[in-house]
């Protein structure tokens, strides 16, 4: 008998935005792993509530950096990598038992999320099964009460870490675009929207479907941003 | 008294996508409406199942086309308004007098959701609210067990019906990419697949977290594809 490593997306942040899939395997998990920053709660484990079992085991996975150290560092990619081999190590262990567990993700597991990374590693050996969750950028424009991408409009996805150009570069082509990671990106993206003339229509977005959610006309949005907000650029082809 | 109308996003098709919001709001409802097209029993309809409470109105809109007519077609974007206006005003008629509805909207309403036409008319009137839905570009790519976006990729969602030039120079840009509305435009879609250099990646997904799912690699999918199909690139820049 092997186990099954279920990775659950567990949305943007309001807890009513799980899905029913989610909540069954959770309340069904022997064991529930989450990554989370150093000294912070965890995002994930926040957003599963009650739905943990009171016998379940947990599994926190601490990452080894904050976003303070710069993805570009040589270390990072090694240290992350002798990381996530840990972690999909512990896991391992577990499903050889036989045992059912819920890695829990943050939004949508394969857009953006850490549990790629032990899927990788533990789907070439171990029952593995992805329940989508809903991703930060729907939660922000439904939040926002942005009509986002219509018709035949392109949606560009866009890290706010590429550099001032490719940022303006993308911002004027296509319709629809979504920048991701703000944080201290946060005047390089003021300047791209600027560039591409894109900032007219532009809304920021900050904690979207949380507590003290903001969301503003980019015009208006606060000078620092966290590394969780993000920017959405509504396309429209066509008025209908 | 004014009402409320609810924008639902219903996810790609497993009932079991549907958020615990979209279900509480569903059995609140007075009056349940949907789009769909003629003689189909209407996706979003047929994911609500038995959420929809026994006293609900039930409101079925019927598209005045089918995707047989272009969306070039110059009589498209007058009919398709002039529809628009006739559901709003069936609803706005709801909504004066206090009731509450659910609008049911296939995967994200606010990603290519026909619910953003209804939203722009209704919304300077009558209370909205957006639920978010599992899109369905997460469901296949969860439902095809391929991480999509990573680290600092870039996304772009693409509509089948650019022309091939465009398509192969999108796909030639960036990480990860979805091409959605495949239908009629496949060939083509393989060809600017092929151009770009893009094809070897790429995945076919039919009918995604549904029965009947058909997950391939490209160069085993069938030559006809449905509209509701989509492939799937996806993006990896760093190995890790």
């Amino acid at each position: 008998m092997t186990g099954l490593c279920q990775i659950l997306g567990m949305g943007p942040g309001d807890p009513e935005l799980l899905t029913l899939k989610a909540v069954r395997y959770l309340q069904a998990a022997d064991v529930v792993a989450w990554f989370a920053a150093c000294g912070k709660p965890g995002h994930a484990r926040v957003i599963a509530g009650d739905h943990v079992p009171s016998g379940a085991e947990e599994l926190r996975f601490d990452y080894p950096f904050t976003t303070a150290v710069p993805v570009e560092d040589p270390r990072y990619l090694v240290d992350m990598a002798a990381f996530y081999d840990r972690c999909a190590q512990r896991l391992s262990g577990e499903l050889a038992k036989g045992r059912r567990i819920a890695l829990l993700c943050e939004g949508d597991p394969f857009l953006y999320g850490s549990a790629m990374y032990l899927f990788d590693r533990l789907s070439p050996h171990f029952r593995c099964e992805i329940v989508p969750g809903i991703t930060g950028m729907s939660g922000c424009w439904s939040a926002a009460h942005l009509p986002m991408v219509h018709g035949d409009d392109i949606l560009s996805v866009l890290p706010a870490t590429l550099d001032e150009a490719s940022l303006s570069a993308w911002l004027a082509r296509g319709d629809a675009h979504v920048i991701m990671k703000i944080g201290r990106n946060f005047a390089k993206v003021r300047a791209a929207l600027q560039q591409s003339g894109r900032h007219e229509k532009a809304v920021y977005v900050e904690r979207g479907t949380q507590a003290g959610q903001v969301c503003l006309p980019l015009d208006q949005a606060p000078e620092k941003a966290p590394y969780f907000s993000m920017v959405l650029v509504p396309g429209r082809k066509r008025a209908r």
